[in-house]
């Protein structure tokens, strides 16, 4: 088990608070330091004991911090990640925690490389991506359980330090998370199909779905789950949508190409063709699991 | 509460065998006979209790009995209500349980007034939808508290009989479920949007979904929450599909056109736009609630 002396979290919503809380229940450091702009959101989460102390400036938080996480929303996190690689020691190892990578990476990346930070040695970042949340937000919803037995992406590249890739790698396991490697554009059009489009198409059929007022009596479990994650926080998976457009289009274009074979299908009457696309779409789900 | 001598229960799958565990859980009849095809089924809803004898003859189980309920796939009920029906003594009460209901509800009124039954007395039919389910099948997935805190929706037409649609009320009622009356076309335009588009649109994602073996590794909890249903049966649903084929392209089409605007916001990075469409998408979420 990796031990640290101090981790600073900038963002401390319910991704942020999961890892302090995860990281005391683990004993796996003294010192955990909540970073963010709202004292409020960090009172918060020191009073759910996700951090021992708090700060509103990166650069004074971090300085102690041999691990940083950052995990604020995806627009965020590529300049927080330069501002805190600024002002880390120089054994720092920083990641991120954001639900798209290729954008990030390359900005930090290219304002490192700049930096010569690379081969000066310095802190260095690999990126992250816990595959683990909730339609739920901020501090009050984090659990110290949340990335157990949960997937983390981690996104190292060929200008990444190996030993920096392999202390990241470290810090997901012992928070009990599998750890699986892909560059950042496979990542980016991975999750454009397991979590991108799915979002946007539980969003679309809850905004779809109701027509009037008997509805809400009316849906099941089936609508419920369907739609579960449409009440995500809207502004978060805004960026999401805009930091991976690319990988979204394509995969909602594949969808949408599906949806013809089934309009064809009613409006035909053709019950064989419905039977297929059916059993086709159990197949796939049932190979996943639960 | 309403009591029964006999109960005659047409299909012991889920839906059948959850009313036999209900009826006999809240002791509201002696008898229940289980009719299917199949002695296998038969016999394993036995076993677990969801009826107390059976028959393969729906003209021998129905004979006795004061309340009928046909659980079949859609495209057998109407067919089987008009064969118990002709079968049933006179003051029996016959309902379904279909997902689907101006076909059955109409095919069964004009064999019933071919056979001037509703004129001459003789067993009355109500068509029923109870909202709820699961994505397993069987008896032994059956369930006596299935029904509780669930709608059914109730759908008599103006050749009703009053006093049977009061007992399919009270039945419905005495299973812990709410009741809500529609006549059969809204019930058939509403569940379309509730029911048969959301079953739709998470097939066509989980078998978009996917594209590479590292997908099952890489789904999170919203990929399975928005795909659950595409795991039920693939003939019921196929059966579902045809008999409400018109409203669920309505449906369809709503959600394509919505989809376009989604299109729209990604190809233009329209931020403003997307944050719209995901407050919409919250909002109609939100109202309905877990």
């Amino acid at each position: 088990m990796p031990r640290y002396d101090t981790v600073a979290i900038i963002g401390v919503g319910l991704i942020g608070g999961s890892i302090g809380l995860a990281l005391r229940r683990r004993r796996l450091t003294k010192t955990i330091v909540g970073i963010g702009r709202r004292r409020s959101s960090l009172a918060k989460a020191q009073d759910r004991g996700c951090v021992t102390k708090t700060s509103t400036s990166i650069a004074r938080g971090v300085v102690e911090a041999d691990l940083i996480v950052v995990c604020t929303p995806v627009e965020q996190i590529a300049e927080q990640v330069i501002e805190a690689a600024a002002c880390a020691g120089e054994n720092a190892v920083i990641t991120d925690a954001g639900s798209t990578k290729e954008g990030i990476v390359h900005t930090v990346e290219s304002a490192m490389l700049a930096l010569e930070n690379s081969e000066a040695g310095g802190p260095q970042f690999v990126g992250s991506h816990p595959i683990a949340g909730s339609e739920k937000t901020g501090p009050e919803a984090a659990r110290h359980d949340l990335f157990k037995d949960r997937v983390t992406v981690v996104t190292p590249t060929e200008r990444s330090d190996p030993a920096a890739v392999a202390k990241i790698e470290e810090f997901w396991q012992a928070l009990g998370s599998r750890v699986v490697r892909l560059d950042p554009y496979e990542h980016d059009q991975l999750l454009a199909r397991t979590s991108h489009l799915p979002h946007l198409v539980a969003s679309a059929l809850a905004a779809t779905t109701p027509g009037n007022g008997h509805s809400p009596t009316l849906v099941g479990s089936g609508w419920s789950d369907t739609t579960r994650i449409a009440a995500g926080d809207p502004e978060i998976w805004k960026q999401i949508f805009l930091a991976n457009s690319g990988h979204t289009l394509s995969a909602l274009t594949a969808f949408e190409t599906l949806l013809k074979t089934w309009r064809k299908a009613l409006e035909s009457a053709d019950g064989p063709l419905l039977l297929a696309l059916l059993r086709e779409g159990k197949r796939q789900r049932d190979a996943v699991g639960s």
